[in-house]
């Protein structure tokens, strides 16, 4: 059984990227103590990324590939990868759940979901079952939003929210468990 | 000279109230401290409450009136107030600046900013000194945004956040000093 986490920054105005897609503000991020608010543990603890077609555009030229584990893009439209990531990076379609299952098929099972779009709609489908948000203090004014509409209100519990010197706030939830559930 | 504070409640996706202007999900937190989470410090800390067309519609109904303190109406459409609110509510219109301004004629100095669309338009004319962001943890999936487009990036410093039993999150923050400002 999968178990899907999201590990995402936004701005205090909710966008993930400016309009263009550019992560720099996030580089302008006061850090005093260097710290990697939890990332590298966040990795440690997941199997593969799964990512939409937009993260992948955002980040597709860095190098060197900022990924040591299996990388999906999810896209119906995606024909190739650059040579050099083909041995990380696979392309997937589907639906979150036919996604999720592609995944489990090859022993992938820990899946960390990233981007606005494909965030949204595994929340919708209800299979994001931990999301840690970092909320940058700026707001940005516009781009691209972390959440998009979604078909019911969903309540979650809070796990833990720290404060980061520079002003980072990292707030972890999962969903709240239901009667029905 | 005025100071402008922002104290608001939103959901994790950045919406202060559903597509029908509707409130009840804030009743549904769960708060077994019977936390107040700071609204009698808040209140008690300002001269007037300055709020959006938008917003007084969404508590025109609410009896007893809410509010203590004098309330601003920002609207150039509204005509009048109910008769019972007369005492306690004017109607102003104008840019943020003038709508200071004309608070400020009135030795209301100390003001909170309310609704969306009000404290955006504040905040893209750089007015808002202040602003306390309280997250539910629950995803509304739609409904009025608390930040809509501003016209430049701004960067904040974090004062404080406080997770309370219950899961709502709250932050302060304050303008970063600029050298130009």
């Amino acid at each position: 059984m999968a178990f899907c986490k999201v590990y995402i920054a936004t701005s205090i105005d909710g966008y993930i990227a400016t309009k263009d897609h550019g992560l720099g503000w996030l580089e302008q991020l006061d850090n005093p103590d260097g710290a990697d608010f939890g990332f590298t543990d966040h990795m440690a603890s997941i199997d593969a990324l799964v990512m939409g077609r937009g993260t992948f555009d955002a980040v597709s030229d860095f190098r060197p590939w900022p990924y040591d584990v299996p990388v999906i893009v999810a896209s119906t439209s995606l024909q190739s990868v650059p040579d050099d990531l083909e041995a990380g990076v696979q392309i997937l379609s589907g639906s979150p759940a036919e996604l999720v299952e592609q995944c489990e098929l090859q022993g992938l099972n820990r899946l960390y979901i990233d981007g606005g779009r494909l965030v949204t709609a595994f929340l919708d489908a209800g299979l994001i079952d931990e999301m840690t948000i970092s909320r940058i203090p700026v707001l940005l004014g516009g781009g691209i939003p972390l959440f998009g509409e979604m078909t019911d209100a969903v309540w979650w519990d809070h796990v833990a929210t720290e404060a980061f010197a520079g002003g980072l706030v990292q707030s972890t939830y999962r969903p709240t468990p239901t009667s029905s559930g």
